[in-house]
């Protein structure tokens, strides 16, 4: 549930566009890897921190600048005042408690998403910040912790072949969030399976323990929901949105991000349905289960209550019982009670309880 | 469930437009079906592979490439070389877990619709990928696997009559759309008679076994919704886009298969409608029925827990039981016990539980 | 549930636009009405089949074909002929498992809507298909069986009184419509006595047998909607297009109509919510009557386990029990009984029990 | 339920536009009240029937005539015919059973609301339905029977103060739209009065009492809701259909009132949701309530089923049972029996049952 | 639930535009605080009451007069002609019983919106109405009560650091609209604490005591809700609604707030689902725990029944009963007794139920 809300109470009070990191500390350096490329070249390297901005942008290509942790308020300032952010940007970068957005500021384009990682340890899945700045040549990217899913970009661009390195800051844009968007797909598969695999669990019998497994998935739905949701209204908006920035050609790719988006939403829609489902499933498995347990107790009484009087009639002690000096009276009765049984079960047999 | 989500982790990382095969194998071989007609001539042809894309188009008329089989990534590459397709869209056409969409790329229009065959085997309802690109005077269309929906309007094209020999490529593509979307009217049918059955059998009896069916029942139906409702706006989109491509003659046409896609929508969420009903009355006939076997164990144990009581007061031994020596003291009590079965009996009947 | 989907199988694979009867075959004949009338005079006259199209038009004033039963394709066919209609209007018409709509063909506007009858036998609805086709002098109407609601239009055409006789096609087209609309508020009426006598009946006493009765409710209403929701956006859709074949006038006149159709949906959702609100009702009743069953169960089993135990304790036959002895041993067991018998009636009615 | 839909069969089969009363005649006379007033001056008069259509309308100022009786259908041909009211209006003032819904017919425009009372006898609200027609000079207002929410405006008007003495016809007519709207609120501060009332009864001890009052709270909001929001329409087409005959000073005031509806709807949504969540909570209660009630009768049985036993094992009358003849047999037996009612006892502790 | 609506009946009645304090009186007196700043200075002053209008206006810079209290209405009306307000927002402003809105009266905008406190004693969260009205140079800003969040926007002011100086009025109401906004993300805070420890409670073990906090928990949201989803409108309005009086500079800025404030919402909607996510799992422990129960009396029932009637069965009297008179009868019997536990508690293993 910390995982819905974040602590933003150090905030509370402060003038707006002041950078405050907001949400847990993930990584404990701060590392930027620096990128130039362009048709013909690549140039990589890795900073600690940022002094000279000189270095920052070349003349040509593409510049884009990958930054792991947002916890250091004075560097992303430091890079903000570079490449002529607004202080709100920077202050929505280190809150890592953003709605995914996208803010047009003419010059460069601001997107937020969520990162979603099934935590190591645990079965729970923990969302990170994702924020992507582009503008016409270079693209900053920032992530709250170290392992990456932008390592194949990488990879990509360092290859040298296909698109990417004849493109412009768009397409490398657009090749980040097709990265995060992927990610969410394979989370869907291991959703998936979970999901099956506690239904076939479910159908076989359902035993109190489901109940929290359902209750987990469910929250996780939720929570993935709060994630993804809003990206869809982020990718229609600048597809729609036709900045400057981007140019027709990488429109079509942005669709189909888009696309998978919708996709993706559509699957966890799908998912909650058939949580659902299974919830009311496991619901009248109990309500199964109760009758199961009432006809067991009902068959018994329905039958030992009957017998038991009748022994008891003739344990008691009056003088003057006739039946007990007949000769076959105690052989009468335990065929007596042998018909009430048998009658009963016939009974029972009849209304299909046995 | 795997129905639901498709492994795409083999993509994941992949630059976008690589056509890699995503889903299960279906078909073992590619088949390429060739089809050039006009209004005067039909011209056939079967193909193992495309080498000589010459043998593709004819002058005049229109070419109908059907193709059985998407996982031979090498062979659509060559066919969307030929035909000038983009790279996404062959990425999306081996790709088989895609959303139900449109893109008009000005020469051609990308169509994705799912098909739907109920499991031979099984109950299950298997969805089935199905592509289609047309353009001026071509119509490409995609299918996972062998038995065809298409082989009617085949027919219709060598039987040379009627309206699809005279018209162009756009009522061609029309007219597959319009088998997909009657093939769905057709599983209707049977959903709404499987449903049926299992309400007159739940109204009569419902027993635990008919909640699997119920499950299963409603699982199919988010399927199908999921496969079904974003073919809505597909139509919708393909009629208000106003393509050069499509002929106004055949937006009549189009608006036709429209309404029928709204009215299998309509069909979906009245059969959803009516599983929850099914549902309640399940959960209700659960409760009925718990009530009718507690009333049972209550009656009987109402009955005899008193009667035990009185034959057990009459077996204690104490020496001065005055009772035991009265003549009449075992009829008597067997006079009071029936009385009190007697009164309970008709307190029940009061109560109408009996 | 027959009455959600019906058999298109026939259909399948078929061309668009070709006429095939689909649906239950409701009457045996083929009725074709023919009436002309202008503000002075009217002319009415029966036939068993079209054989000169000449009969069909006048040259001044309207012209009305009201045909009962659709099965007859071939005279569908030919009437289609004699006023141009589109072989898409006369699939429409002849299959009876349309979803309401209306479609604007320049020179005639189609609309297709629902009748819904109180099946006179059972308490189910019917749902029959009316078509009603009509250009600037002509109007076809289009039923599947006989009882028609057209005949008070038909009367006032004939008594020559009112705006009927001296307004065109659209304003006959209205009248129509407002006759199926008129139709719906009586078969409300009846539902709404249903389910006030049932509520009445479940707030007095459930007994199972409402289930079933809630289950039919709720199933009509599921079908009422289903017939009834689409024609909003027809009549929306009529007054909005403002088609050249409908005058100013009418359009006053259609506003009031789309009115009364939005008040029965309006109807029919407050419907919903009132079944929905019983169904509660009754699964509320269903557990408080549990509770009252285990209460009395409860009660006889607390009061009399403990008094049986009492008497079984002295009717053990151990050699040495003093109190068997004792001259007041059976009458200060009694007094004991009735004292625990006391206390535990008095606990119960502590707890509200009794 | 009556109250959901009225008896329109009477008019099934006229001809529109014709005007015939539908609903309860609530009240016995016809009452009719003239006011002309301008910032100057105002005249009352008290009208019987309207014979002469002079009387009704003034030079200069405003005439307000309201109706009180909407049955007498010739009164109110009459009137229409002086005010040049179309048919349709005539027709919708006597049916009492419309949608709140409002039309512009360019000289005049006619608005139809729901004003609703708490039934005085029952806790019933009832709905009484209110027509108000509105030109440059003239506001007729209908309502069908006495106690009215509009002295307070007359009286406003009689008094000479404030606006409205000095403002149009629409100014009137958005003080009686004001009136209507704010009595609303009255009814709602009742509503949430026994709603309060009855959760915290409920949160006290739930009684199967409680379940009657939740369904009829939950079938009057139906009600309201069905009457109130329609109204929000109405009022946002008042406002963006910028009519001539509203001032662009009365604008302002009809966005307010469109506020308060708004404000309404909210609240009525809101209980709706209290509504539901107290249902759940009842719900919830009956569950726990039959949990301890078979807390109880578990622990009694489990307590004195082994006690039983044990007591009837000694009862037996075997010849050979040495435990009966040892002097201290009896005594131990007690003893092992307080071991296991204590051993149980404790055990039911741990289990947290008592 | 007095919280939901207010007392408005004191109002009705009352022509519109009549300034009546509605709701509860929540401050003894009215504070009055007037600040006029520019980028170069600051001027504070602490007002009774307001007798001469020509001290709340400086020539240059922004005046803010923030008002605490709102019940006076006299001193409201002559600060409302000291700064051109129209009656109907004097009236809003002294009705606390708003629904968040704007309205844009050209020469000024008014805002209502909805603080929230937890309250400090009980749980319970409290909303107080907060009026704000900005023209070109002055902001008006209006409190029910004393506890501001609007202290730290002053100090910011006094401090004379920061953008706040430099910018006009609309920079000044988007700061106080920021606070109000912030102040949101702390309840919320609140309320996921509770949330997670209600959840960690209710998995580890659930009572009934916990049915009141959900219930309680639920109620607050919906309260919630109601307070916070119309400033969505509010905020997309101003932005959209393009006033001269908001700078573009500002436009940014509300932007980010109406960011927030979806934010919020988002989260309330993923508490709400995660409330109700809880609650089926308290009902489903509730079914869980029933079961548990059942079995264990079903199990101790099928156990001493059958043992109860053996030992009955020998306790009877009958003089011909051989089996009493074998020397191993009674340990026979014994022996049997266990045989019989023993296979019932095999049989309980089987089924899983021990």
């Amino acid at each position: 549930m910390s995982r819905l809300v974040q602590k933003r109470s150090r905030k509370t009070g402060l003038p707006p566009g002041t950078a405050v990191h907001i949400g847990e500390k993930k990584s404990e350096r701060t590392h930027i890897r620096l990128l130039h490329y362009d048709a013909s070249q690549v140039a990589e390297k890795e900073l600690e921190d940022i002094e000279d901005g000189a270095v920052l942008r070349s003349a040509t290509g593409v510049t884009w600048v990958h930054v792991t942790g947002v916890h250091d308020v004075g560097l992303l300032d430091r890079l903000g005042r570079n490449f002529g952010l607004h202080p709100l940007v920077l202050e929505d970068i280190s809150n890592t408690d953003q709605r995914p957005k996208f803010e047009d500021y003419g010059d460069y384009i601001y997107i937020v998403l969520k990162m979603l990682h099934d935590g190591s340890s645990s079965r729970d899945i923990a969302a990170e910040q994702v924020s992507i700045v582009f503008g016409r040549d270079f693209v900053l990217s920032f992530e709250e912790a170290e392992p990456t899913v932008f390592d194949s970009v990488r990879e990509r661009i360092r290859a040298g072949r296909a698109r990417i390195r004849e493109q412009g800051a768009d397409y490398l844009a657009y090749s980040l969030l097709d990265a995060v968007v992927d990610n969410y797909f394979s989370l869907l598969e291991q959703f998936g399976e979970r999901m099956e695999q506690l239904q076939s669990e479910l159908l076989a019998s359902p035993t109190p323990r489901m109940q929290q497994s359902l209750h987990h998935l469910r929250s996780e739905m939720v929570l993935l929901r709060k994630s993804v949701w809003p990206l869809r209204e982020v990718l229609s908006g600048l597809e729609r949105g036709r900045s400057s920035l981007i140019k027709g050609d990488t429109l079509v790719y942005l669709r189909d991000v888009y696309d998978h988006t919708v996709h993706v939403i559509d699957t966890i829609e799908t998912f909650r349905d058939m949580v659902a489902g299974l919830m009311d499933i496991y619901l009248m498995s109990l309500s199964n289960r109760m009758n199961e347990i009432m006809k067991v107790l009902t068959i018994i009484a329905t039958i030992f209550m009957p017998l038991s009087f009748i022994a008891s009639l003739y344990g008691m002690n009056f003088r003057h019982m006739p039946e007990l000096d007949w000769p076959w009276g105690y052989p009468l009765v335990l065929v007596l009670m042998l018909g009430v049984a048998g009658g009963l079960l016939l009974f029972f047999r009849r209304k299909k309880w046995i």
